[in-house]
């Protein structure tokens, strides 16, 4: 059994975080499907998905970690093969991952007391990002 | 068809790793599925699980690296928001990544030679940790 | 229902990019799966699987923030321990990932405009590398 649906987030700033664990528990509910494996895909390559403890102070972490890796304003080929100024949004989200999978276990995704999964807004400008939620099961 | 197990670790160190390549693939023998996808998953945000030659040598510097790059004496926001010294755990955790999925061909994961499945231990503190295993396929 | 196929690359060079997109596509179409997920998975752990807008200035970008991160010429416990100079291959691929997990719609991998699946080469010597696509749905 097959379940797809989507989640549609409007973003305004660069790392932005959205907690999206409510939504794809609902899903996972829906769809009807006890046992199986949850996927959770960013369509576009600047904004990524992850799981961790989502309060304020690592929202504000895993942004600022990235940017101590990636800094948004270093050097990239990008800027000069693509004229574009987001090469640091494209390689954030690539190293976060913009997939997540999850097992399901009773009808809900099974994650720990602490655990959220999130997105990660990545780009430059305000983007209307698109999730697909897949569960697979029975 | 679905089959899902648990596989449980009790971690005592930090950046301790733990190969659980003969129990990912156990639990795929057991499950029956001669093709499809195994998913692996670490319940709670910091640990995690990755694929590498795990010898002796890559087992430590997988924890170095990631010490480099997410330094456990580093300054974080979490530690004043949620009064915990773990962020770096977090961080580490959901940079490895939690969830990894590998595929099943002839009743076992298709793993090259000198590849290992791994749990990386990324907390402060000894833990009781629950792998999850979701065969999925046919 | 699940369908599993190969995609086989030969490599000469460290941090060569590969574009997989269409041949992941045309494995989906075939497998006659309209929706689903699709799990693209390099076998060995010196090759990465991600998703970028692969243009030329990216495709050298990915490669040298991961360089930034884990340089080729650090020292690492593995030259000692396996007497292996590719430390940095393994770890590279570990950070960027092995496998990706993409939703699959209308009988096409979902992605964005200028998204595309990649394998990165990390190892430091010509490879023969073994890309397994399994696809699972509906």
């Amino acid at each position: 059994m097959v379940r797809q649906e989507e989640i549609r987030i409007n973003t305004q700033d660069r790392h932005e975080t959205h907690d999206i664990t409510s939504r794809v528990a609902e899903i996972v509910q829906k769809s009807g499907i006890k046992t199986g494996i949850v996927n959770v895909f960013n369509v576009g390559s600047t904004g990524g998905i992850g799981s961790i403890e989502l309060e304020r102070g690592l929202a504000h972490d895993i942004g600022a970690i990235l940017d101590k890796f990636v800094p948004p304003d270093g050097e990239y080929a990008h800027q000069q093969t693509a004229k574009d100024a987001n090469a640091h949004s494209h390689l954030q989200a690539t190293l976060l991952g913009l997939s997540l999978t999850v097992p399901v276990a009773e009808g809900r995704p099974i994650l720990g007391t602490w655990q959220q999964i999130f997105f990660l807004e990545c780009d430059v400008r305000p983007r209307r990002r698109t999730i697909i939620v897949t569960v697979t099961g029975e």
